[in-house]
């Protein structure tokens, strides 16, 4: 955990898209307007929430702009904007709020949203600092893409086809060749995303490491394996594979197909990101409560 | 195992595609014409062998013209020559051989051929009746299509979608709505195929039982279920799947995207499929060969 | 599921050793009596109770004694009971009753009690039936022991052993030699019982088949096997194991350490046990609510 | 890896227990002797190799008196060599010899001793520092018990035990109460041993982390854990679990009941373990040799 950082002087707000939260909104923004902190809006939250007169900024430059995001409705959306400031190499932490479903990266609860700004403004809300992955797409000796995740980089195949063939290396070894539906290269945070549906074991977040879970290997005998976080993980499509067979998704929010060719090279990102920690939940009592751990019948 | 059945008159062949197998194709020519047998062979066989003179008939017709059919190279063309045999709904024993890497369907090895080849001429060769599948997709009211399997239907989700959910019923009761890369339904046969990678159970080829695995579920405790053979299973895509959204694969060899409102229901086929058992070889066996038993030397 | 059998004369009744059933046992002996029935009390049951003047019967004997067994208070006590049945040749179906958290053979829920017993005495309840096995141990050359289990029988390592060697057949065939922590061979029933929690696959009651499931086997590609319900499994201890190293537990009831040269043999046994169905709810439900599908919040 | 230290001048030899090396010992022997090198054998090792002459030196007090360990054939040999090594507070290295079966731990083969021995004598040799865990047993209010290892320490259930509840708490937050066949506490070195067979992850050595993994664990949503290696970790039986309940074991190699009331505490012990590398295997071609990537036939 990090230590508190200075008020906030402008907060960006940021809804998931369809979720209604006008009541929410009108009311966080008289709050914020009685503490004489500036509230400035992504586009379409504003106009999802028909905020009338409020500042708005477009998701991409949104970053640049506020001090704390505050992030309302699910783990998507905080993927998305966690992304956009590691881009920006900004420092603004963010605050996620879920409705209802207890998300793991929006832990705070709406009702105890009030509690939490609070803090951040007090100087007394706690952050965990999060390691960010970053990927970079070689394609024909250049630099093609570079993308920025908290959760993950999946490698999965197209819809027909029967498993993908990758080669992964970490430094200059070879792991494995894999066969397989996918491959999850994930960090600690995103160890609970899908990494943990595939098999992964969880890491905590402060874990210096990175995860490589395939997703049903042909060679029940390729485990989740769990690197170094100062490693370097090369994945390179086999040279079987067509231009359609194997697809690359950064967070589960974007994502393309690879190329014969290509490589993907990713490592620690050089920045965190810093999320406020909701009050009083400890990390394994967010575990217990996602993973109703304690509560089976079970074995008689 | 069946009781052994009348020597065969017409033998089929099938090669698997871009297998190199013209020496042993002439071996095989040679051997069924000193015993007055009739060798008819797939199209695309003959003329990727340079078969000149050869009976030739294309893969679909193939079940009607002989009473065994040989299949040279791989599971994938065994299965593919399987579902044609259903449904010409012709008892057309198979004999499956495998070029090195022995398959679980291809259990014959080359030099292992004649011998089998002669046990089947003189009625000594053993059998396993292998249980198929069939799926009948209903789409708008009508059944739109109908596959008979001999592995797995399966249905996965489009490349850059996050999950599939589903609705999978057994019988009149609903079992639970599946949210998941994806869902088996896995013959006895096909347990050891995509089954087992996705963390499915190995079942004997006499158990007469289907399997529901899903693949990488999102709930943790959604485990791999065994249905009695006799069920009927009904899967239907959640209505907020879109159209691109699921697929449905038919044996790893055929499929295509399922639509909103449409239905599979999949049972136990009518036919059994007949196998030509390996001289000397166990299931058992079989199984410790292929999943390398007894060989980790593991845990300290 | 069973046709509807005779309404019961006498109802035999017990419950979990340290259930404070008092209240609930007072109300079910005027139930009872109200309408003629006689119950029959295992005799600690009835001092634990302070039930005086309550017709009583050691556990050994209560089966032959009655026509239907009430069961109070958990799954445990369910297969001590069902054990006492099946050895005593007896058709006594077992009606299951829970206090608070469901069990997957004590479905019925306190509350459900009295409808569930009018249902029973109308001939209106359903039963399901289920298979049973029994285990011959040889020693010596002689049957030594003979066991029947509802759920499963387990092998498992001494306190300080490392792991245990056991040599597995199914029929006259091999299957492999077992290295790990223990075997569990599991009925259908038993099969969501420690066999789920070993990996083994959820089978459902009526699937005529055996789960063979290693628990923590060295070789990792030793997975479960589904067998069919016909086949005889022998189990022996390798050659090397001492005299300590392995116990066989029945039903997690009752166990002993194997000697070398002991072998066991298990099989269905030959009759199977009755359960009252609880009403209105299916097999599926009760492996929902068990297991909390669909609750996980889960992946974002 | 850590750099090359000075040539050692005395080196201690410990063989498995039964182990018929007596031809290699000899050529060892003269090996060292040739280079004026000490050899100081334990004990039992040269009454089994029957070497007359040969210094030799009990297993405890061996580490004070060599600069290099050479232990010839099996992992478990040199477990208890490594706690005899950190227990004495030596830098003291260890050559692990394997004979036919390759170790996790010890990695050269036989025939390629002389060539590692050359190396180590050259200063060419690279070492693999591998992290070690020390558990403090507390038993009233004082501690009782003090023990290193590599591998892990590992709570498990006396023979005819049901499961195990135990209390797992990491800095001073609750984990959860584990009810299971037991927990495995696992350093990076020790990830591919036990807790492999259990479902945990593979952790690569450098990674600097412990793997918390229960073993047939009742909730089935209690996965492996993987906490920071700064973290200390305290695992107590559950209130209700009596005497004979639930056993501790070190390495494998150890081990006693624990008493209700007792407090394991495991946390990063202060030094590391030095092992020697084989020549010109990475750790990921040990991995996949171990576990035989890419070798199964597997799906079709």
């Amino acid at each position: 955990m990090s230590t508190p950082s200075g008020a906030p002087a402008r907060i960006g707000i940021v809804t998931k898209r369809g979720l209604a939260a006008t009541d929410h909104l009108e009311r966080v923004d008289r709050w914020l307007r009685a503490r004489g902190i500036e509230a400035v809006y992504e586009t379409e939250t504003a106009v999802a929430a028909q905020l009338a007169g409020a500042v708005t900024c477009d998701r991409d430059d949104l970053p640049d702009r506020v001090d704390l995001m505050l992030v309302l409705g699910g783990d998507g959306t905080l993927l998305s904007m966690a992304a956009r400031i590691a881009k920006a190499r900004r420092d603004v932490p963010i605050l996620g709020v879920n409705f209802g479903s207890l998300g793991f990266l929006t832990e705070t609860r709406i009702d105890e949203l009030d509690g939490a700004l609070e803090a951040v403004l007090a100087g007394t809300a706690l952050y965990d600092e999060r390691t960010m992955l970053t990927a970079d797409l070689w394609r024909g000796g250049e630099r093609f893409d570079t993308r920025i995740v908290l959760n993950d980089v999946v490698f999965t195949k197209g819809a027909l086809s029967r498993m993908i063939e990758l080669s992964v290396s970490v430094g200059e070894s070879l792991v494995t060749m894999v066969k397989a539906d996918g491959l999850i290269v994930a960090s600690a945070t995103g160890s609970t995303a899908y990494n943990l549906a595939a098999g992964g074991p969880i890491m905590h977040p402060r874990v210096d490491a990175l995860a490589l879970t395939p997703i049903a290997p042909h060679t029940l005998t390729n485990r989740p394996i769990v690197i170094p976080g100062s490693e370097i993980i090369e994945v390179r499509p086999h040279i079987d594979q067509g231009a359609d067979d194997i697809y690359v998704t950064y967070d589960g929010q974007f994502g393309y197909p690879l190329k014969p060719g290509d490589l993907l090279r990713i490592r620690k990102h050089d920045r965190t990101l810093r999320l406020v920690k909701a009050l009083g939940r400890s990390y394994f009592e967010l575990l217990r409560e996602k993973l109703k751990w304690g509560e089976r019948g079970g074995r008689t």
